[in-house]
């Protein structure tokens, strides 16, 4: 059995595994792949400690650090956590593992478009984070896509660098805050496309522009744009542990401020979380917590 | 006036520098030196990114990465930060600056034991941290001076890697919780010293042993030691702030899951805050959450 299993191995999952080895604690990492959300930037710019760097080269990086203290990594996909008295015992495709403690740092994953031509493009133009991506559009034309507070903070950040600024909203009215509405209607740069959908992208190699129809009158048309920023949501992995810790409606798993989840001995770290800012740094100081936070568990429960 | 003033330069404060400066906010680093706590560690290696490195060179890293982003930098120290209506006014050493908001970000330092010897040694087997620098002691012998649970749970930590750990206490109970001083008491690698003043420290270039007096007998003895873990607790810089934000009962500064203080408009982040890890890669994830968060309020905010 071991004393600490982590699913997951993005930056969250791959900073409580340096953070419990060496507390020379038994631990294992579950994972399907390596780098998680960030391994898909392209350009990192603001992770503590690297200029520049591409989100595979982090990764590797990251790979590299843990690749030295000997960790017990296992390449399979988790099926299913449950409890089992005082220990958790998790399924996955390779078969049962036992530990007493857990940390969850399955990432989410962007909910796409889903339209032709947007999976080609990741990462050469299309993106799902303006924080990360923004700086790179200086002087160029890019659209964002969504009606929620988050499509309207990508547009005021993006004006700041794009020259144009589109927002493509499906419906009539934003779903974000007043006084965001106010700061995106009062903009020179930002230009509101309403009640349309976005059908399509295209480009050789980076993107050129988009394809929409006004769900209105039926027309269809094109623009031309350097950067798409598609913020619509994320899918939170949580499914295989959501009968056993608390979610929130957007389902990514709460927990408090030392990443306990509603589940004594369960902890979680990074985009998972309810924790609002999803950052690659963010991830990796709360993988560090989680890890802290169940070692003290383990110190001070007898199991 | 400034959008915010970032008072602190370790990783929590060039973190918060980074995240603001690429939202191309108007912003001031205040600060008297670069890297805090982390520039004084020997080796990093826990720091996701860097498979080991020292503290002055990851500060070096840092440094550059925010020298690219032509921060306004003050090298002065903060004597006051107070609030005039909606702005806060923060004076310094070199004068007075405004801004609508604030990021603390200036750290802590470890309550020294005030002996000889004790400062010439520090990174050279004197330590603050034994989660940092536990793992240098493989195979020798450490002390840990304190009696409370950081004593206890450093102990605990160093036995997996030291052959010998001296705790040294100036009392005769510990403070430390029942479980893990049952742990300490069944060990068979560490061995407490009870009613106990540590007096001095003494080693050619490398720390070589530790002076101590004990307190009942009057009897002063030597232990030889390669390692030394000062675990007396941490002064956190919050002077300036005090009567403006609430402070725990080790004044630190209290903040909410959003980095928030009792405070609006003033936000902290890293070891000078009551999150509970102090950590290099913690403070820097808090960092980018407090200047995100800072980014949000003043984006909804009519200041």
């Amino acid at each position: 059995m071991y004393e600490s299993i982590i699913i997951g191995a993005g930056p969250a999952g791959m900073s409580a595994a340096i953070y419990l080895a060496r507390k020379k604690m038994n631990i294992c990492l579950i994972t399907n792949d390596f780098g998680g959300q960030a391994a898909k930037s392209s350009e990192i710019e603001n992770y503590l400690g690297f200029k520049k760097i591409s989100g595979a080269e982090l990764t590797q990086k990251f790979q590299e650090q843990i690749g030295v203290l000997n960790i017990d990594t296992k390449t399979t996909a988790v099926k299913l956590v449950s409890k089992k008295e005082n220990i958790f015992v998790v399924k996955t495709a390779g078969g049962l593992l036992e530990a007493k403690t857990i940390i969850i740092a399955s990432g989410k994953t962007p909910r796409s478009l889903n339209i032709a031509g947007e999976k080609e493009l990741i990462g050469k133009g299309i993106s799902y984070c303006a924080t990360c991506d923004g700086p790179l559009f200086r002087d160029k034309v890019v659209a964002v896509i969504g009606g929620g507070n988050s499509a309207l903070d990508a547009a005021l950040e993006l004006e700041k660098y794009a020259v144009k600024v589109y927002i493509l909203n499906l419906n009539a009215d934003f779903l974000g805050d007043e006084i965001r509405q106010d700061r995106v209607k009062k903009s020179l740069k930002i230009e509101v496309l309403s009640d349309v959908q976005t059908t399509g992208v295209y480009g050789e190699g980076v993107l050129g522009g988009l394809k929409y129809k006004n769900l209105k009158t039926g027309e269809e048309k094109e623009i031309k744009i350097d950067g798409m920023f598609v913020e619509i949501g994320w899918v939170p992995a949580t499914d295989f542990v959501k009968d056993l810790v608390e979610l929130n409606n957007l389902k990514e798993i709460k927990i408090d401020r030392e990443n306990q989840t509603t589940c004594a001995g369960i902890f979680a770290a990074g985009d998972v979380t309810d924790i609002r800012d999803k950052q690659i740094i963010i991830a990796a100081g709360e993988g560090a917590k989680a890890a802290l936070a169940a070692w003290r568990y383990l110190l001070t429960k007898k199991i």
